[in-house]
């Protein structure tokens, strides 16, 4: 999957365009309306951020398990049960995107009444950016937060193969003029793609990385894409087991909790062999409920007004930051100026669009 | 603060003559009986467990609080208001292991009512470790987790000086024959107390348990110790990053959320200069409100049994294990055969012994 740090041959698209182009593409594939808006909209919040690997950069994928059978584009999420404050959906192995925005506004809608709510998802499908639905509360004024498993990637501290996905953690809320936080983290040490990446820089990796397939710490890209990403903290030594009880944390409440797939029994997420199963964690908890909603954002502005003037470290490659704003100022940026995707990936658009009969937005 | 793993002149005392003694000792400084269980049970559990930092050794800390007026050993938490599923309490700067009691039970009501809810404290103090209180939902047949603020110790990635607190994450769940599934996490790479260790130890730092005054990576306890701590990840090139977004995640839902001190603004825990003011976050999530009462705890059982059975990288110390497994074991042993504390340790209870008059039970 690409990543637009330094995109090869890279093009602008323009947001808009792009977007309904999506749009219509999700819905060739046979989705109704609302759900293509949904994906599309995800897709391109994606882009925008500059997460390639989670935008339309995945719509071949999308494309062969809806034609492969394995995904239902026109599945909609049904409410299984549960009460006030935790709710079951079933996605009936639809899109992700659209039963994760379909369980984010029902918490957010429940937490208005009654202070917070969780929606757990089960028998789903890749979501998209983790982030999207946390920031979809956050937007109502509340905290949100969202997880998901994943294919299994990450070998768990002392284990020589993956079992564990890269499992992330995305929490947002409302910072007054920060706009919003937005922490969307993977929670093994870097994500697959970025050692992709390494691999067409010709780059070594650090020790803490990844794993080759024999367990040993994988010091080139090749040994790494043949072995087992390591969780957040790396080695034994410095922790690597927090971040494999993390990626566990998040196992708990989503494949464990909404009664889905989990761990190593997780097949490839864009495998034809069968349905992913996917579980996915939705929360939104309504700092309005205890009287705190104005005071909520005054004291996470100020706490970002400190952390911002820091002073810094020596090599430091620029100030404080916080957690979304590299990504909200990307978004800013490619929102009026068009989004940069590279070849490789304007090609891959291009062949679904002569393929499917809707003409891909000019390159600016 | 002793750390167990190597006590000087070790000595064994019983759990329960050890309990019976520290609810005196709190009764004394004017703890009634109900707060004065809460804190002696808080503190024994976690002495079982081996978390030496948060145990019996705080007892002269304590002392010295409510001595110099700034705890109110007698304080009540009092219920300020909130809907179902989000409540805040003040803890009225009285122990935080009471206020956090009376928070979780709280929260496990509610969700046994409603599927899931929060307590939020503000205006608390230290309350051990936060794993008991998670403990406490998960004892109950629920997932638990707890969330404080604490001390600045820790840099944000690039940041020079300490803003932040080491905030814990803890999570845990009924796990069948694994009994339970606890993770008790601090966000920086390794506690405070592990660096002491290492200064006793002669031990050289690896890269990414801290930095030193000036911001350059620390190698020497001392140069760590007159520093701060880095966030889980260490550097930014091995994703320090996620483990400062985590650190700044649990802020949000305890000091921001619950409109207590934050970040940077909190004097230090134990500082006689002013009260702690302490943010806590507490929840209850049921999985027999969505039907998956049995069926949640096995598939965590089916989880364990895979992760527990993977085959090992070539240099491992041990098979893999689950989060809490190495603390539950020390337990039921210390719990049979006797705590064992450090002759430091022992000396600081022997000397609160003999200023209240109450005689430290004989070691074994």
């Amino acid at each position: 999957m690409p990543v637009y740090e330094d995109p090869i041959g890279g093009l602008r698209l323009d947001a808009g365009a792009l977007l309904r182009w999506t749009t219509l593409l999700v819905q060739r594939l046979g989705a109704p309306d609302d759900i293509a808006a949904d994906v599309a909209e995800l897709l391109i919040a994606s882009d925008l951020r500059g997460i390639a690997s989670h935008g339309t950069a995945r719509l071949p994928q999308y494309v062969k398990l809806a034609e492969a059978g394995v995904m239902d584009p026109a599945a909609r999420p049904r409410l299984e049960g549960g009460k006030p404050a935790l709710s079951l959906f079933d996605a009936q192995n639809g899109f992700g995107h659209h039963a994760g925005r379909v369980a984010i506004d029902h918490a957010i809608e429940r937490a208005s009444e009654i202070g917070a709510a969780i929606a757990v998802v089960r028998n789903s499908n890749h979501y998209g950016i983790a982030g999207w639905y946390a920031m979809r509360a956050a937007s109502a004024g509340m905290i949100g937060m969202s997880l998901t498993n994943t294919s299994p990637l990450v070998a768990p501290t002392r284990a020589r193969v993956s079992m564990l996905g890269t499992n992330p953690i995305a929490v947002a809320a409302p910072a007054g003029k920060y706009e919003m936080l937005v922490l969307d983290m993977a929670t093994s040490t870097i994500p697959r793609g970025r050692i992709e990446v390494a691999a067409r820089r010709g780059e070594a990796l650090p020790i803490g990385w990844a794993i080759g397939p024999d367990g040993s710490p994988a010091t080139t890209p090749e040994q790494a894409l043949s072995g087992s990403l390591q969780p957040l903290g790396g080695e034994e030594s410095t922790a690597g087991y927090k971040g494999y009880g993390l990626s566990l944390i998040v196992e708990l409440f989503t494949g464990i909790l909404a009664g889905a797939a989990f761990g190593p029994n997780i097949i490839g997420l864009f495998s034809t062999a069968g349905k992913s199963d996917l579980g996915q964690f939705y929360m939104a908890v309504d700092p309005g409920a205890i009287g705190q909603a104005g005071a909520f954002v005054s004291r996470l502005e100020q706490l970002l007004d400190q952390l911002l003037h820091a002073p810094l470290i020596p090599d430091a490659p620029g100030p404080v930051l916080y957690p979304g704003q590299p990504e909200a100022e990307r978004a800013r940026r490619q929102q009026r100026e068009g989004i940069v995707i590279d070849r490789e990936h304007y090609e891959s658009l291009l062949s679904l669009a002569e393929r499917f009969g809707i003409p891909l937005p000019d390159a600016l």
